[in-house]
This record gives structure tokens, sequence and C-alpha cells, in this order.
């Protein structure tokens, strides 16, 4: 296992002298310049990340990283703690939204049981890094020890960089976690930072009761600690499959692999990362954006564009599983596609 | 083949008493009600199309229809006609943009000349369809004769007929053709109907002076004559491979088969489509929202709302292509994932 250190000593900035030669690439292609619009973009992206101006995107592996958390002794989730530990069953089954989704784009599948509060049994894609049994309430106590976020970033990062290791290209993230949408609504209000007003939303599900509960929860637990700094939020506030995720989002930067983020929660994940190593976010490529409420203002603290708009909010992974085949066809357009010149030519050896 | 009348009468609204099934269905897998957003309207529209609660998509052919517009004698367009026959060859040799995302989504390209202003040679991806070399100048003269237009819609609904009968549940729009966003904008003014000026945008590629050049061009066109009945506005206006992709959208709806709309100048032809036969309409999908500057007024006209967003504007069918993964996500959400009651059941199971 790599430490945050040495992981960040691991991530380096792309080279953006590499941008102009992606982009005069993509200009000499034969179409108008221009015409593919944001999956050129996103071409340049993977060839920035992989630092090379034929990328090659053969292989997404998504990991659904599962967590209990202790807030939800507060009310702030419409689901029991249990149903983690049930989806997690679902997941594995592969009968859950993101297996269904991940099958349409030929990604596979992996469950991270990051801190669920059940005993889970073993399972062939069920990779065991569980670093508690459900956060503490962050309403009263911090939710994890400095020393459980550091485990769980460098677990994060180690099983990413597995993944990269045995040839996986993207790694895209996702999570489950009954309360997880309140711990990221708290670590996007710290580390955006935003007004806490602006960071809470409905989750997966709440009526007007629900959400009052759900505000006061998330309130309670703002008011215990001004934790502002990456380490300290995460420890503050939670979870352990938001700390992971973090890390898993350097340990893909540190072997130069796409992080592939999904929504609310991951992008919570994704700017704690970012904000322990700032050059990580080179290499994030954001699927959606979601109809969660915070979840424009934490793209644009971030300062990046995700890459569909379809109005998810269920997580799991679902819209990095949606949005993993453009990374396939961008990096085909940079490495399948024939130059305009040679077209040209072609048109002038046309005889008629 | 089978005449407009025949494929007329062949298409009928979509169930609507299946919509409230198919929703109840959604909303009762594991996952919150509605949290998928827009892929759940898809998959209702996709069972709807169907009409089956169990909606499969295990194949989708797309086929860019390729045609020459006499139009661009007017400097219509920033390229020479004969840029068509070499894209044509480029699509062939698989080594153009919808082949490259093609393969990234699993979709079959296949090539139609509907109106090449050259004689192509043999290729077992080509269908040959030709109604004639190139249409007539439409700033002068009718660009395609009435027995023409009905011949280029009889073509294009055998070809999609075809590929339903052959096992295809999609059948995806794209073209090529230079001149041919002239001619589209020319169907958009008549049909959606919408102002000229609204309806004219940059195509491929032009300059402030190219543009105005377009614009006359067009101008004279519209001037000329007054059609405003969708057979006798693609006389007038052309081309060849929209009314075929029109003949296309009308037999996927006659077969029962989602037509998969790709960007500015395919959403010309299903609107031509949808104003001859309604309730074609119910078995289109529409790929992505193009930079082009009339798209979004046409797809309004249409009522309808694309999947995505990606600033493309090049056409061949590349929205299309990818777009296709999607459907296929959609239907599995239907298919695959397990009802909630199920894994509530499993919960209550469990012995912690």
């Amino acid at each position: 296992m790599m430490t945050l250190p040495a992981l960040a000593a691991a991530i380096t900035p792309v080279d953006a002298a590499l941008e102009p030669v992606l982009r005069a690439l993509l200009d000499g292609k034969a179409k108008p310049p221009g015409s593919l619009g944001r999956i050129e973009d996103l071409a340049v992206r993977i060839g920035l990340v992989q630092n090379r101006p034929d990328p090659r995107i053969a292989r997404t592996d998504l990991y659904v990283f599962a967590g209990d958390h202790g807030l939800t002794d507060e009310g702030v989730s419409a689901y029991p703690s249990s149903v983690t530990a049930a989806m997690v069953g679902l997941f594995l089954s592969g009968r859950s939204s993101v297996s269904a989704f991940a099958r349409a784009s030929g990604v596979q599948v992996r469950v991270v049981d990051a801190g669920v509060d059940a005993d889970l049994p073993d399972h062939p894609d069920l990779i065991a890094a569980k670093i508690r049994r459900g956060t503490r309430n962050a309403a009263r106590e911090p939710a994890l020890t400095p020393d459980e976020v550091l485990a769980a970033i460098a677990s994060g990062a180690d099983i990413a960089r597995a993944a990269a290791a045995d040839g996986a290209d993207v790694i895209a993230l996702g999570e489950m976690g009954i309360g997880n949408s309140s711990s990221a609504t708290l670590v996007m209000h710290r580390l955006a930072p935003a007004p806490l007003e602006a960071c809470v939303g409905l989750g997966t599900g709440h009526d007007a009761e629900g959400l009052a509960r759900k505000q006061a929860g998330i309130t309670r637990a703002a008011q215990r600690s001004d934790a502002a700094e990456p380490l300290d939020v995460l420890a503050q506030f939670g979870g352990c499959e938001i700390a992971m995720m973090a890390g898993a989002v350097l340990g893909a930067a540190s072997m130069r692999r796409v992080a592939l983020i999904d929504g609310f929660i991951s992008t919570a994940a994704a700017l704690a990362a970012v904000r322990l190593v700032p050059a990580a976010l080179d290499y994030c490529v954001f699927a959606h954006g979601s109809a969660e409420r915070g979840h424009p203002a934490m793209l644009q603290a971030l300062g990046v564009r995700p890459l569909l708009d379809l109005d998810l909010r269920l997580g799991e992974g679902t819209g990095a599983a949606l949005a993993a085949p453009l990374l396939v066809a961008a990096a085909h357009l940079l490495t399948d596609v024939a130059a305009l010149a040679d077209v040209l030519a072609g048109v002038q050896a046309r005889p008629d």
C-alpha cells in the first residue's frame, strides 16, 4: 500500500505541451475542425491522461464502494442502514441498476466493502476492505479517526492501482451507502466550499418532513466541527466509502488512468482527492450532472462539466456506466479515424 | 416495396394503456422511483415501441444515407460535391468518425447510395439505391420529381424493414451529402414551420462570406417555390438522402422498431416522416442536440428532447452511434433489474 505522501509524489500534472499536438491531430481528421464538440475535448483529456497521441480505452472497471453512516441515527435517510447490505447483495447478483447498465456498456462491476455495517459473505466480485462497521454518528462525534481516513484512502488507492496494473484503462467509481448523501453534503460544504443550504438535497428520496430531519442532522454535524482541511473533513463527516473513493481517484491518477466519476457522492470524493492533491483533477472525467441539488455547484467549484445530463440521482455508478462508451468512442477518434489529407488525396486521385 | 399509403396504414400509434404499466414496473424496481430520470423515460419509450414490458435491444443497425445536391452550384457549401463520394469510401473503409464511434457502441454501419453524384464501386456494406446522380439545383427548379420522392421514400422504408426483418431492434439514421444542410434547412423552414432565418446555420463549416452565399442560395430556392406539403417540400428542395431517411423512419415505425435519429439533417427527415404519418413520431428517439443553429427549434416543433448534448455538428450518424448504448441500458432496466419487493424481502430475512 502507498501512503498519501507517496501517492501525492506519484501524481504529476498532465503535460500541457501535448494538448496542442492532440488538437492538431483532431483538426487534421477527416471532418470539419471542432465538429465533434465535446467528444474532441474528451479525446484530448484521455490523450493527456495516458500521455500519448494514440490513447487506448479497452477496459473499464467499475467499483461500487459501499459503507454505512452513523449519521442515519439522526433520521437523515428515508431508508434504514440495512438496505446498504441488501443492495450489496443485489450488486453481486447482477440484478442492480448499475449491473444492468454496465452490461450494456461492456463494463465490469466489483463491489468494495468499505464500511458496511454487516458481515458480508465472501464473493468473487466483492473486495473486503472494511474500515469499520459503519461510521460513528457525525452529529455527535467524528465519524472516523484520522488513522481510519488514511487507511481508507490507502485502500482505495490500492484497489485502483491493482486494477490499473491488471489492465484497466478506466477506473469508474460508484457508491452505495444509506446516509451517504448527507456525508457528501458536508464534504462539499467544507471543501467546495459552499453554504450548507446550497449543498443539501433530497438524496435518494424524502418527503418534506424527511428533508427537514436530514437538514437538522446535517446542521448538527456541521455545528459540531469547523473542519476545513480535507483529511479532517473526511474524519469529521465520513464516510468510509467516500474516503476510499478519494483514494481510488488518487490511485488512478498515480497510474495515469482515467478516474470516471459518477454523481453527487462520487464527486464529493473526487473533490476531497483534488483538495489533497490538486493535480489529480487532470485525471478525472465527470460522467453526468446529477439531479441532486448541490451537484452543479460542486462541479462548478471543480471547474468541470460532465458528459451526460439525464436527470439521474441514483448513484451506484449508474451514470459512470452509461458514460463509459463515450470514452471508448473518444479514444477511437484519435486512433481509428483517417486524416483529411488522405481523403482529399483520394478525391484528387478519383478519375471522375 | 411498400407504397406510402400502405406504409401509413401499417403505422399505428403506440398503445397509451401500456405506459402506466411500464411506469409501475419501473417504480417497483430496486431503486427510488424516478431516480434514473430520462433513462426511465427512454425505457418507457422502448417498451411502447416494442409493445411489451420486457423490450429487447440486442442489435442496432446504422445506415448512412448519402446523396449530392444541385444546390451546391450556388456555393452553399464550403466543400465540393466530390467529397460526398470520397466520404462514402471512408465510411466503407471503416476509418470515418461514425465507423469509429459505431465500433465503440457495438453498432453495425452500412452506407446507402441514395443519390451520390458518382458511380460507386460495389462493396458488401454499400446498398445501391441511387435515385439519381445528385438532385437538381433547387434554386432554379424542383430538386426531385414527385416520382423520385416516392421512390426514395419507398426505398428507405424497404431498407429499414429489411433490417428489422433481419433482426435489427433499432434502425439508426445518419447521412452524408455536401449541401444537405441547406436542403434540411428548407425542409425545416416549410415543415416545422419556422422563419427561414431561424433555420440557417453554419453547416459543416463556413466563414462569413460562405455563410452569406449559403443564405443567398437557400433564399433563392425558398423564393422559387411556396411548397408547404411534405411530399412537395421534399420534391422542391430535396434531397435523395433526406427523402430516403424519411422513408426509413416510416419503415422502422411500420415494423415497430425504434428509429434512432441523429442530428439536424436526420431530424429534418424525421420531421418530413412525421408530417406524412404523425404516428411515426412515437417510434423516434432523438440521439443528440446538434450545435447546428436550427436544431433546437426543430426538436421543439416536434415536441421532443434529445438524449445527448455534446456540441456535435458533424452528422454521419455520429450522435446516433454515441447514443446507441443508452437504449440498451434503458431496455436492461426493465428486463434485468430486480423488484424492490424482492430486495426488501431479503432485508427482512437477514439474521442481523
